[in-house]
């Protein structure tokens, strides 16, 4: 580990190092193709294996039902905000839900309002995006769908687990910075969509899982590529996918399985890891105060802020020194924020912990 | 090169060895930064110092004037069918120009007629596309602007150097297949698009490069994502980029300047090597017929059928067998397809030349 960081980045976002360590090993050439992962023809033999694999492995970790097809785009959550609405707002005859708990469910909300009519059922920004609404307490009657973000990676709030079951009405979520951190119940959403840059490989890959029925409702004549039908019909090779990014998905569902043992077992180092920095968080006076309330505090960005902005500037200074590095808040909202994804090991989090307790201890 | 094989891909294809090296070496740890350029935030200093010398790069090798934006979107040439038209069409009160020279510029107007009028200046789908027509000649009045693809990648076709300077309107290319294979003149372009998986890097990149005044025709309410000016506003940081395509690219450019000289060198050795396999197809008396009519025979990609459907197997499959691979053509069109870009080094072309001899020797 020596010349490595620890890496608290928000996405693009650490990975594990047996994932790099094979890439590394075969970027010259892939055993038996004789050529670059970076080389390959999406129509080779060797990509239909990865793809193939990159599926299953994702089918088997979140539990997706034969009932939902599972498609690797581009463009990143950003272009599901527009995509999503395209395909199953623009030509329904029934307003969108949206439920805005932070930065980034807002940005969807706007761009859906582009393409149809938008309900805001419930708006957490006067209240600085703290906390997370019960979704089983929304009226959700006569919605075309029901938008959320499960985890807003910029203030660290997300639902708690299992909130999927309460939604009455066709759940589409934004999953990207908790997807296959923990375990869901993949048959109650309509939608489910991920860039892979936190838990799931490198940026410039998107995961979407979608309801085969709801392909029914997408309205003809929209550009060929904004067509989740095209993606589906061509099992996601219309045109060239990002090849190395799907490999490199491949190797992360791999890794879940054979070295983590599945997401329950990931959600288990998961909680481990992220009580770790909220005990430092209540254990610090007030020292340290965390964004999320406590009902709504994020397994994957933990958020907090310090006395003042000088010690959250010098607190980021001196962790950077000591190899602890990314943890500047969103320029949006300042403070902290430690990301702390799946491939975020246990004793990083430990030394950002030790760092936090004497850090404190000198400044507090 | 004992385990690698020569790669005729036309895309994702074959990179430079140094290029690969340098990304192997620093997989797991960039220097200084400690992270692999899989994992690096893009909001970091290496990125936008990596991103800063892929531009930098990319101006000197081109000649690309301030008067143009260089962007780094998703998506491939396939989304920017769609978008350009969106841009430049949608809100246009004249017709878009469109020759179609191949698959990918037909598909290019496809898409376009989602969007606006368009009109097809010149269409050599009766002739099975084997050449291409000299736009001096084309009646371009009162356009938004002209579409083409300077190379069409499944039938091998392309426009003579410097084919631009006779256009006298917005010019509008797909260069996705011959980018950074010859010297262009950037300022007569209005919009250049790349796919960067022939050239330029690996798949999931898209090389835009926009005369700014353009950005004035873009109509309001466009998808966030969708809107060029989003991208050019933010220097491709609006979301998440594809940060390790954007490096390979960055090494590319490099490898292009320090090892090749620049684009007038490279074109110097794609003429050679081409030159040997039409050499081969001419020398064969009319055991392989070149599909590309002489003067509008591709650099990048070759093509020709042989005097059956088996025999064409057999070659394939031979080939195969010794080292030589993805020579099949493209499946709407068959025969075979050897796509030699940049990358492909003088040696393997040399050795798929005496391959054709061989067969020929012993199957014409």
């Amino acid at each position: 580990m020596s010349e490595r960081v620890w890496n608290f980045a928000p996405g693009p976002a650490t990975l594990p190092e047996p994932v790099l360590e094979q890439a590394r090993d075969e970027m010259l050439a892939l055993p038996g193709a004789g050529m670059s992962a970076l080389e390959i023809s999406h129509r080779s033999s060797w990509f239909e294996q990865t793809v193939g694999e990159s599926e299953a492995g994702l089918r088997e970790l979140l539990g997706i039902p034969a009932s939902h097809r599972v498609l690797f785009l581009q463009g990143g959550a950003s272009l599901q905000f527009s995509m999503a609405p395209m395909n199953l707002l623009r030509a329904a005859d029934a307003p969108a839900g949206y439920v805005l708990t932070g930065s980034w469910s807002k940005k969807a909300a706007a761009e859906a309002r582009k393409e149809g009519e938008v309900r805001v059922l419930w708006d957490g920004s006067e209240t600085g995006f703290t906390t997370v609404p019960d979704l089983g307490e929304l009226d959700t009657d006569g919605l075309a769908y029901l938008h959320v973000a499960s985890n807003e990676t910029i203030q660290g709030v997300e639902f708690p687990q299992g909130f999927e079951t309460a939604v009455d009405s066709t759940l589409l979520c934004d999953v990207s910075s908790d997807f296959l951190s923990r375990p869901l119940s993949a048959e109650h959403y309509g939608l489910l969509y991920a860039g892979a840059q936190k838990n799931a490989g490198p940026a410039g890959l998107t995961v979407v899982i979608l309801r085969e029925d709801l392909l029914e409702r997408i309205p003809d004549g929209l550009p060929t590529m904004l067509d989740y039908r095209t993606h589906a019909e061509s099992d996601s090779l219309y045109n060239t996918p990002p090849v190395f990014a799907i490999y490199v998905l491949m190797l992360v569902t791999r890794w879940l399985r054979d070295e983590i043992g599945g997401l329950e077992q990931m959600q288990v180092r998961n909680r481990e890891k992220a009580a770790l920095l909220y005990e430092a968080i209540d254990a610090s006076g007030g020292f340290y105060r965390g964004h999320a309330a406590p009902e709504a505090r994020s397994l994957m960005n933990v958020t907090w802020r310090l006395p003042s902005e000088g010690l959250e500037e010098t607190f980021v200074a001196e962790a950077n020194d000591a190899g602890l590095v990314e943890l500047k808040g969103h320029r949006s909202v300042g403070g902290i924020r430690a990301s702390i994804y799946n491939a975020m090991p246990l004793e990083g989090v430990r030394a950002l912990k030790g760092f936090m307790d004497d850090f404190r201890s000198r400044n507090g």
